[in-house]
């Protein structure tokens, strides 16, 4: 709600207005159809002067993505207190929201499109994908990680992207069954790898040993045995 | 090998042996890093004869990727026989051979690089996608898939693309090791969603009922309890 007095804004002040108007405008619809004229009109300014502070919309729409990206790089960080698998679901949590916040221009961004195919935004996603390796594997207090950790702490990362962009895709299954999903399947691929490799098997060992006997590991293997009816 | 004396190729015959010659260098190399001259030279033809053909190179890389997209398709492609953990080894077999052969360019078009992102090849990309996901539907002798099902084959099929691009980048583990661990989280992630959702329990319970005691299944189930140390 502005006054209708209209105060003389600096450069940088309005570059981030542009920039939080510019964001809104590509996380609700797909980038590809947001113009300059609206985001001038939303911002309250002439076209000529978005130009003056951005040179076009791919621009804009980069520094919109940057600042998105730091959000939820922010959102990965969570005190290292408590259970691993509790840690994880409030993060997935947050994740779901940020998604929920930017569905359309989350996935016209991750389904690539023409658009937003720039080695600039190819480089902001990585970055994101990279912040939460990092994250995690500070959680499991791993500084050196072996390759089969990598991997699946890797393709983790991926499989929450993908189950995000799906449950975008019509909403059909409640977002907190996917955030305690994923931190099952977290678990389950951890697992995986454990079982077939001495160095994960004695680094998932030292997780679950501070683990709760009803977290998310033995939930599943219980549910996993009921499931077998051995 | 060539005799020496060159007969004339048709058009049809000339452009299906261009794809062959691209799609080997655009699979040995990353295509940004393919010159028209290259494919020209590596043909035996000279460059205003491949511009005949082709119009330019994103018209040649799209055919090729046609052609890589098939290929790979037809290697979904599994008799209906035997218990369903065998025959998904088969295809991640298959898989692996693939993405083994076309490794560069493989890595180059599923990081999305800035020349490899058109329309035409992500709608490749995705009709390889789609062509996965109904033969493993097919295979579980689904016709309707609840949307439960739809995002545990679909979020599976990503974490394979990750984990086959994973493997490219310094082949630190061996591929058998990956195509066996992709059967055994294709199984945890069905079981992870069965534990929670009586449908997809009532399908894994079904699958199961026709798969060996040391399929995939009954040994993860195994190693998992090893490992929680019940």
């Amino acid at each position: 709600m502005t006054t209708g007095v209209r105060r003389r804004m600096g450069v940088e002040e309005r570059r981030q207005q542009l920039i939080g108007v510019a964001l809104d405008l590509f996380s609700r619809r797909s980038p590809d159809e947001v113009s300059i004229d609206e985001i001038a009109s939303a911002a309250g300014i002439s076209r000529p002067l978005v130009y003056h502070y951005f040179p076009g919309k791919l621009s804009l729409y980069e520094a919109a993505l940057q600042r998105a990206s730091d959000d939820l790089a922010d959102r990965f960080v969570e005190p290292r207190q408590g259970p691993l698998g509790a840690r994880l679901l409030r993060v997935m949590g947050r994740y779901f929201d940020f998604v929920d916040e930017h569905g359309p221009g989350f996935s016209a961004l991750m389904r690539g499109g023409p658009a937003v195919g720039s080695t600039t935004t190819n480089a902001l996603v990585d970055s994101v994908r990279q912040a939460a390796y990092v994250q995690i594997l500070s959680h499991l207090d791993v500084t050196e990680p072996p390759a089969r950790l990598e991997l699946v702490v890797r393709s983790w990362i991926s499989l929450a992207e993908s189950t995000a962009l799906l449950w975008l895709d019509g909403r059909r299954i409640p977002r907190a069954e996917l955030e305690t999903q994923l931190v099952h399947d977290f678990a389950a691929l951890m697992a995986v790898s454990a079982a077939y490799d001495e160095e994960m098997g004695a680094l998932v060992r030292r997780v679950l040993a501070d683990e709760p006997e009803d977290g998310p590991f033995g939930d599943l293997v219980d549910r996993l045995l009921a499931l077998s009816a051995r």
